[in-house]
């Protein structure tokens, strides 16, 4: 294959990659050697370490700490050019990208990594009361929800109405569910404490609930088992079996019961981004693009799709929605384009599956590694460095452990700012 | 003096401080052994290290590394009750604090530390296409507007209009505007280097507009020009001696000439909080409260003004309205309160001037104290030394000496995220 530089640009295929996550920019750097331009579309600015998003909104990091900009990621890979744009349509007849701004972009090969939003099976008036967890801003609006909580309660005189101030509801109890409880939790019982005069913030109330019969539900039994005595022991109310029927802005209904609740978090479930239904394919239930083996939209041979948004089973079981397997796909995606341009044929993609981790709370996670099983502790400091190898950049790893370290000595979070407006 | 443990609450005076800024927040302090019982109302939940928000505004840190929860601060006070509130209007003759959600609070003695906010001088159109700079939420603002000016520019085809996203100016040439223009000087040229590939960003024109004959006015001469060449020097264009006359989405006049610039930044005026304006005493221009030497409002002994809200001479020249006279004023309130409770009467306040220090970008900085002129290198290193060191929060200060030691290897700025929608 010839040296890039010795191409001129527009001699070279064009390949747009439409979101800068885990599955986009693998695909990116995958490209970094190849006889193409690439160029990556993002709505924001950054790639995010979606794994720590749920410290941003629990106020234990600040937003820069789990993001770099993508330009910096990839200023050193001149076959690229980073575009700040949202994207409204793709259209494969004409292989073009249709950017919200009016721009448009010809694609030689697309690569559609656009992820996946939260979704309410129907219940859209939901949203405005029970928000999810999918970006930083949600993630800040989450954390201003969070702290004002216990501010309207200690400002509130009705006894009543400062315990639904009080009382939280985390609805979904996979690892998203699980890691927002348990922190809630110890927010609450102690880095709270002494703070107040007029409530006692340890009588807070957080239910997590799933309507699945356990939490975690994609680890083995006695882990689940395990990690729901782990968010017991940490205070939080764990509620299996049973499903949301209603939530509006003074509670929720489980099953008959109503629970007032001001505070509702949703973690429960994700729809793929809009963007597939343009492509002009059949999508399964949740919007999703079945893939071939090789991760190629059906019928469009110059268009893949990697990350959330692909649904594709392996061995009879459907690959997770995980930050790993979206790398594998990104980086699967790019093999494939390098051979389709030498004209070698495209091996079909195998997800390996190194393992599952789920963090709990201070000193409480389970992780399952092949026969390795693992819960408490240990568990936990396994999470803990794990996470911070796979962060981008040497600064933001030096600056996330030291908020642990202090957190962990002083039961303080470092990021108790309410930011914006209601 | 009894100890507070000894009495009810409701037999002790109760003082109401509003504003949880340098002037309210160490009146506070200042009361922490006084038999009185205090409420501190602030509309954020933190106490915020103005100083350093232009370093959240140019993406060197993140909100939480300046600020820290007023509860947090004063967990262990146990005199002092925290509440997160905006106020609506003082009511002296019923000696009540009238809140936004419709709360009261009857208070014996009243802090009024509500500190200063942007003023265009009787043109409030110019507020959308210039915004100031006083809070965090500005500063996320400000940060998004200066981050996104380099992404337009980057997607527009047209020279022109790109050009017009590549020309800031910065209207004042006070502390504010001068450490504005010389890191957005330094972010063009050094920390955007080599990421983009249809501009260059060094290109972007900075300009500092001051209507007075100098920027750093407030400073001795000599300072002043050595700040315009350190400025000169980091990229920064300089204009003196002619004011900005219009400001539109599309630039702004500067005497007869227009000037395009997508990028507007406000530094050129503070006027005091509206809540001044219902105490019932005649204000100066700025509607500041023009205090007795006991820092009392006129004709209201149990009202006491601080910080910036507060307008008082001192051998002829005004007391500046910067971080350490606010800090010595709430002290002197605190020591006064306690001098009438025990029926001593009150000293007058002297603001003591320990200085003035401005920096201006990478390594270059002015310091006046007393007869001691410094510039450059050396006083860049002493402005960074004292603002660590007065920084709230043995955790803020690792982390802010972190950063900058990390910015000044890398060039880098660790919080080049863009948050927020238009």
């Amino acid at each position: 294959m010839p040296a890039p530089d010795s191409i001129s640009p527009d001699q070279v295929p064009h390949v747009v990659v439409i979101g800068g996550g885990f599955a986009g920019l693998w695909a990116v750097r995958g490209l970094a050697r190849a006889a193409v331009r690439i160029t990556l579309v993002d709505r924001g600015n950054h790639h995010l370490f979606q794994p720590l998003l749920y410290q941003v909104a629990t106020a234990g990091l600040s937003a820069p700490d789990i993001a770099a900009p993508l330009r910096h990621i990839l200023r050193g890979q001149r076959n690229v050019e980073v575009r700040m744009a949202a994207v409204r349509a793709i259209d494969p007849p004409r292989r073009r990208v249709l950017l919200e701004d009016g721009g448009e972009l010809i694609y030689d090969q697309l690569v559609l990594a656009a992820g996946a939003t939260h979704a309410y099976f129907g219940n859209d008036q939901w949203a405005e009361h029970a928000p999810g967890l999918k970006t930083l801003d949600d993630a800040l609006q989450l954390r201003r929800r969070l702290l004002l909580a216990f501010e309207r309660a200690e400002a509130e005189p009705d006894p009543r109405r400062r315990a639904a101030w009080l009382s939280f509801a985390i609805v979904g109890g996979g690892p998203t569910g699980v890691e927002l409880a348990g922190t809630l939790a110890e927010i609450a019982r102690h880095t709270l404490k002494r703070e107040f005069r007029n409530i006692d913030p340890a009588a807070a109330r957080v239910r997590l609930i799933e309507a699945g019969p356990r939490v975690l539900a994609g680890f083995p039994e006695d882990l689940s088992e395990q990690a729901r005595r782990q968010l017991q022991r940490l205070g939080v109310e764990v509620s299996t079996g049973q499903a949301v029927t209603a939530i509006d802005g003074e509670g929720y209904h489980l099953g008959e019961a109503f629970v007032p609740a001001r505070t509702v978090v949703w973690a429960a479930g994700v729809a793929a981004s809009p963007l597939a239904a343009t492509l002009g394919v059949p999508l399964d239930r949740a919007g999703r693009v079945p893939v071939q083996p090789d991760l190629q939209a059906p019928g469009q041979p110059e268009i893949f799709v990697a990350g959330d948004l692909a649904a594709l089973e392996q061995d009879g079981r459907p690959v997770p929605g995980v930050a790993p397997a979206a790398k594998q796909m990104g980086r699967h995606v790019a093999h494939a384009i390098r051979a389709r341009l030498a004209g070698r044929t495209i091996a079909p993609f195998r997800y390996r599956d190194y393992g599952n981790l789920a963090t709990i709370g201070r000193m409480a996670a389970v992780v399952h590694l092949g026969r390795l099983k693992l819960s408490g502790v240990l568990a936990w400091w396994f999470w803990l460095l794990a996470h911070v190898f796979f962060l981008i950049g040497f600064r933001n790893r030096v600056v996330v452990l030291l908020n642990w370290t202090w957190a962990y000595w002083t039961y303080q979070r470092a990021a108790r700012i309410i930011l914006g407006r209601d």
